[in-house]
Formats: C-alpha cells, structure tokens, sequence
C-alpha cells in the first residue's frame, strides 16, 4: 500500500472542447444555461451522472471553473458535481478557502448532505440551483441523504445566499433526460 | 482551462513509513490506536489539521486504506480524513461503492456534515469515532457545519451501525496537541 499515497480524478476530455480560457458570463441566466449544458453533455457522453456545477467569481463574471457527476467513472463516491466543481476551483486558486473573494457556485439540482457540507467550507458565498431534492428523488431515484432540514437556515447563519429552482423546467429535463437513456441509479 | 482536467491529491510521505501490505488489526482498539497514531503524526508533522480515519474489511480486519485532514497541505476543503480513506479505498478496490462487502471506518473524530454524508454514499456499514462534535467544538474551534440534528437515526434508517466516543480520551487528547502545536483553525 505505500505506493498507494496518490488519488488522482479525471474530469472527461469533452470537457476541453467546451471550456476556453477567461470565459465570461454575464448573467444567472447564461451561467445556468452553461451549467445545464455541461450536464447534458455529460449524460450524453455517458461520463457520469446528471449532475453539473460551476463556480463563478461574482465579482467579474468569469468561470473558475467546471464540474460534472463522474462517480461511476472514476470509481469514486464522492466526486459529485459540486464536489468536483470546488476542488478545480481551489486548485486553480492555490487556496482551501474561496471566502476571501466573492465566489458563487451554480448547481443543476440542489446539493445532496455532503455537498450542503462540502459548499460551506469551500467559502462559496452564493448557491444557485435549478432541480430541487423533490425533483431529484422522484424523476430519477437518487436520494439525497441525511440532509438538514434546515439546512437553509444554516446557511443563512453563514451568510450564504440560495436561490432555489432557478430555471427549474430545463433543469428537470437534464433528469428526464438520463432517466430516458437508462442511465444508472446508485 | 483546458488542461485542467485532472485533480491530484497527495497524502502525506510519512504514510509510507507507517503502511505495510497487508496489515491486519485484530480488535477495535486496536483499530482505533492506529488511527489515532495516524492523527498524531499527522500534526506533528504538520501535514494537516487533527483528524484520522481508516477503513477496514470487518470479515477479516484487513487494512483497506487510511486517510488524514490534508485540506491545508494540498489546498482542498473536500479533504478531510474520512473524505481521503474513502478516496483510496474505492480507488484500491476498483469500486464507487463498498456495500457489497462489509466495511467499517473508523474516525478520531465525529464526522462533520460533509462526511455524515459521504460516509453513506461510499457504502460504510459501520462507524467508529473518538472525540464526538462538542470535543472538536470546544477544544480546537472547529465548526461541524449543517449537521442533520438526527443524523444517528438517519443512519439508522440506512443499517449503517454508529459507535460513539470509543476511546474518547485518547481522541480528545489528538485534539488538545493541536491545540498545543499552534494548528491552524479554519
């Protein structure tokens, strides 16, 4: 086991098709279209689920960075969209914490328990999501965990802005659309 | 961005020292004091914050992998203890999910809300901790964040078997030496 002290995660390769240096969106509107593309592709690609994220500096509009659902292929539990999403983030940063700067983070579907958790010490200051935990679990199945169910309450507590179901109709059809393709439920 | 798909993770060199194949730990205590050493190098060589895990096969007491709080270190909030043993696990098994076996993780400390979550995605059947949530509250100033006020009974619902404050003093004790050491707090 003791060459086993390296993990490494793989975002896909069509990934670098979709992104280019300094990309600017202008609005919640464009950053959650990009988003729900991303998903789309991600499910079309079959490179993992139908979950997306970006993280934007809210400050200039730019995409820091991008992440995608890639449990299934990267054999790792964790590696939720959210998840992903924060870690390029901190890494092309150099920082563990994003709280120094004004960062928000854009999710397909609303966090999962350990994504809640995960956005909190990341230092996000804004969470948008389009598809709620009701969508989530009854469109496709996944559940969701042992979320707190004031969860937004909590978030208040630390200054964290929510806005739910942000265009919530293309949302869900990113999971209609997964479940059309069979995708897997784990 | 586009050459920015990979995410690495490093745990510490040290590990290497620590780590044989195969290592067999015949009882929780002796479980729980191997992790807790872990923990203790972990500060003492200042590779992260005071907090250990490691995940073994319950049928054989086989060692599956270790993970400590690298999130300073390698500039990641996501890599707490519990987050980096289930990373390796699943990488060294060659599997997102260990509920086909029967596996149990054990931590120094209560797992924060992220990892009350993670710890059900990945599969875990069993969790031990040392030092519970007011321990690492009071004595290093560490939040637990959005933690379901009745995560045990989620738990519960989800046959994922909960030990508490196994070994508590010697748990408590990793925590008082951050303290003492100067550790950062985040």
């Amino acid at each position: 086991m003791s060459n086993n002290l390296l993990h490494t995660l793989e975002l896909p390769n069509w990934l670098s098709e979709v992104l280019v240096e300094n990309m600017i969106h202008n609005s919640d509107y464009e950053k959650m279209k990009f988003v729900l593309e991303c998903g789309m592709k991600n499910i079309e690609k079959k490179s993992g689920g139908p979950f997306s994220a970006a993280i934007y500096n809210a400050d200039n509009n730019e995409l820091i960075s991008v992440g995608v659902n890639v449990v299934t292929s990267q054999n790792c539990s964790v590696a939720h969209a959210e998840i992903t999403a924060i870690m390029m983030a901190q890494k092309k940063l150099g920082t563990y914490s994003l709280e120094e700067g004004d960062y928000e983070l854009f999710s397909s579907a609303q966090p999962c328990a350990m994504c809640t958790g995960a956005i909190v010490w990341a230092g996000i200051k804004r969470l948008i999501f389009g598809a709620n935990k009701h969508d989530v679990e009854t469109i496709v199945g996944f559940d969701e965990g042992p979320l707190h169910p004031e969860w937004k309450e909590e978030y208040k507590k630390r200054n964290i802005e929510v806005v739910e179901n942000f265009m919530n109709d293309e949302a869900v059809k990113l999971l209609q659309k997964y479940k059309e393709l069979g995708g897997i439920v784990y």
